[in-house]
C-alpha cells in the first residue's frame, strides 16, 4: 500500500469484515439454505471486494501516482490504472 | 441447495480456495504489497466467487426451477432469477 | 422474442431511447465535451441496454422456458441461462 | 475530450461501430429472433461501449490528469477516477 496508511487500514477492516461474511456463506451452503440467499450473501461479500478495490485505488492514486507521475513510471502507472479499470 | 449436492460440493470446494485467496489478499495488505498487485489478486478472488454464483445458479435451475416450474412457485421463481441477473 | 409480444415492445422501446441517448454521446465528444460527463453518460447508455437484456430474458423465461421445460430443449435451456449469467 | 484527439478520433469511431450493431439488435427484436441470440448482440454492443470508455479515460490521464495533477483540480480529479471506478 506504500505508506498510506489510513487507506490500509480501511482496506483490512474490511478485508475481515467480508472474510467474516463468506464464512456465513460457507454455512449457508453447508446448512441446505435456499439457493437465491445463498447467491445474495455471496454478492454481498464480492460487493465488499469491489468497495476495498475502491479504498485501495484511492490511496494509490494519491500516494503513487500524484508523487510519482512527472516521474519515469507516470506512463506505467496510467496503463496500470486503465488496466484495472478495464478488468473490472 | 436443496438437494442437488454435486453442485454443492463444487460450491463449497470452490469457498474453501476462495477464503485461502482471500488470507493472501490481507497478507499482501499487511506487507505492503504495491497496490495494482493487490487489486489483481483481490480481484481473482471476487471472480472466483462469481464462479460459485454460477455453480449455485445451475444446480437451483436443475434441482428446483425444473421440478417446480408448473406449480404455484413458477411466477416467483423466474422473478428471482431476472433479479439475480439484474444485481450482478 | 418468441410470442411474448409485451416484452418485445418494452424492450424496442428502450432500444430506440437508448440509440438517442448514444448519439448523445457522439455529439459530447465532437465537441469536446469533459472526459468523465462523457463517460457518465456513456454509462447510462450501457445501463439502458443491460435493462433491455433483463425484459429480454424475462420474456423468454415466460415464453419459451416455462412452455418447454419439459421438453428435450430444457437442459439446453438451462445450459443457456447459465451462459447468459457467466458473461454478464 | 481536452486536446487529446487521438483517443478522440478512435472513441468516434467506434461510437459509430457500435450504432451499428445496436441497430442490428432493434433488427433481431423486430424479426423474432431467438431471446438469448439477441442478448449476446446487445452484451457485445456494452462491451464495445466499454471499450469506447477505456479509450477515453486513457485520454483523459493522459491529457488532463498529467497535466494538471498538482495543480488545484489533482484532488477532485482522483475522486473523479475512483467514482467512475466505482459505478462501473
Amino acid at each position: 500500500m506504500n505508506n498510506d496508511s489510513t487507506s490500509q487500514k480501511q482496506a483490512l477492516t474490511r478485508i475481515k469484515i467480508a472474510k467474516g461474511h463468506l464464512d456465513k456463506v460457507q454455512q449457508m451452503l453447508e446448512g441446505d439454505a435456499y439457493c437465491p440467499d445463498v447467491i445474495h450473501q455471496n454478492r454481498a461479500v464480492q460487493a465488499a471486494l469491489k468497495k476495498v478495490d475502491e479504498i485501495i485505488l484511492h490511496g494509490h492514486l494519491h500516494s503513487c501516482v500524484l508523487k510519482d507521475i512527472h516521474g519515469k513510471k507516470s506512463e506505467k502507472m496510467v496503463e496500470e490504472i486503465v488496466d484495472l479499470f478495464r478488468k473490472k
